[in-house]
């Protein structure tokens, strides 16, 4: 592969998840199964890179919704008891009073709440709808709810692959959002291990020799939007490999992606 | 390339752009080089893809700096006479005046002005920092404005590309612009030709056969972010190659990405 080459891959053949599969070892075998392999052993055995299952440097992007699953991130509607809050504007704006209250437990603060939109500051921090509970993709009757600690997902499961394969690896935990000013919604980064989200150029000069305007790229977050063109809505494939990047190793965290309040003009 | 698989590859080679250049000759030249011939006629014989410069249906994403200077949107600062309200702004600020009167004029509607940062709607209703007026890259004592049309400046690069190469193409003009409630800024896509830069899921089924929330992702975005991951800030590569993403064909226009002041509950 060329120098200046990123390549992205859908991995396919993902089952669907439930909560307690074991998200790492569902990875492996599909990767496995990719591999053309039934020796469960081989990816121990790979020093030489040129026939591992991933290579190494790779970034492995999971979508939210299957990390959420297999942690038993559900919430079965039936349990939950409205509050008077959520009931007045689940009638007001005909949604299930359930629902808005799951999303209501959710949220640490709510941004907006207009016209049938409810934006929430979740209790990470992330600002987005519905706080991120989702009914899309979960079993009938029940909703999905964000990771609790998106990061800690991210360097468990970066763990758990990087001893399995026995390569070096960085993992994000992705989640689709919208945003104000721009139509839309777009992949970001919930949760981030072994690599820099941010890429700081400051202090960098242009071809004129002068610096750099004041830029931070959020690369973790356009690494999680270049995944999303493989992930696709409908395809079924949670788990999105790229190879190529030449990120910035480091402990990482998808909190960094996070503007504080007092940082936001916008809020 | 497998079915679910996207290639990203950085344009090497591309010569400093300078008003009045011709950017798809320059491209051209580019991708002549790359494929190590000299034959300029080389690529109106080619009805095979197999040895194509660019394959068909690739998505060529152009930053917009290469295009503006193309297109002559250069400001001499000597020749800018700050406004009063400039000049205030400027001192308050600690800028120069003429820098900031550069961004009014290029401003419909000042969004934020607030500790030394200013946030422009332009005339095209982008919303970003300084109307989208940068000083990088730019030669000493000028200033870069946005492609008066970015569009425009899309639909003809890709006419003028597709002319050349016998293949079809989309183009997206980009630019990294910040945003409110996360840190660090990403590529999104200005100008679009050739391709939706939406792509409506709302209507379709998930795995368990119901409807999906409404879902309309910004792939154009997302695109323009993945190219970013090649381009680097520092590196010169102001020209990258999208391969294998299966995008919807149509005339598209990155106006459909702008979020309309009633629509958006921000603002």
């Amino acid at each position: 592969m060329p120098p200046s080459e990123v390549r992205i891959w859908g991995l396919e053949g993902m089952p669907e998840i439930n909560p307690g599969d074991n998200l790492c070892e569902t990875i492996l075998a599909a990767l496995r199964q990719r591999s053309g392999t039934t020796d469960t052993e081989a990816p121990r055995r790979q020093v030489d890179s040129s026939d591992a299952w991933v290579r190494p440097g790779s970034i492995l992007v999971v979508a939210q919704k299957v990390v959420s699953k297999a942690e038993g991130r559900l919430v079965d509607l039936e349990t939950v008891r409205p509050s008077v809050q959520a009931q007045e504007w689940a009638s007001r704006h005909d949604k299930d009073p359930r629902m808005v209250e799951a999303v209501l437990r959710e949220t640490k603060r709510v941004v907006r709440m207009d016209r049938g939109v409810l934006i929430s500051e979740t209790h990470h921090g992330f600002v987005c709808a519905n706080a991120g509970v989702d009914a899309s993709n979960a079993p009938k009757g029940t909703v999905v709810l964000l990771p609790e600690d998106p990061d800690r997902s991210a360097r468990e499961l970066r763990s758990d692959l990087e001893e399995a394969l026995k390569v070096e690896l960085a993992v994000i935990i992705s989640d689709t959002f919208g945003r104000p000013w721009r139509q839309g919604l777009t992949n970001v980064a919930l949760g981030v291990a072994g690599l820099a989200p941010l890429v700081d150029y400051r202090g960098k000069v242009d071809f004129y020799g002068r610096p750099l305007r004041a830029t931070v790229l959020a690369v973790a977050d356009e690494l999680a939007a270049a995944a999303e063109l493989v992930m696709g809505k409908t395809l079924g494939i949670p788990v999105v490999v790229i190879e190529g990047f030449q990120y910035q190793p480091g402990s990482g965290s998808g909190r960094e992606l996070i503007r504080s309040q007092e940082d936001d003009l916008f809020r």
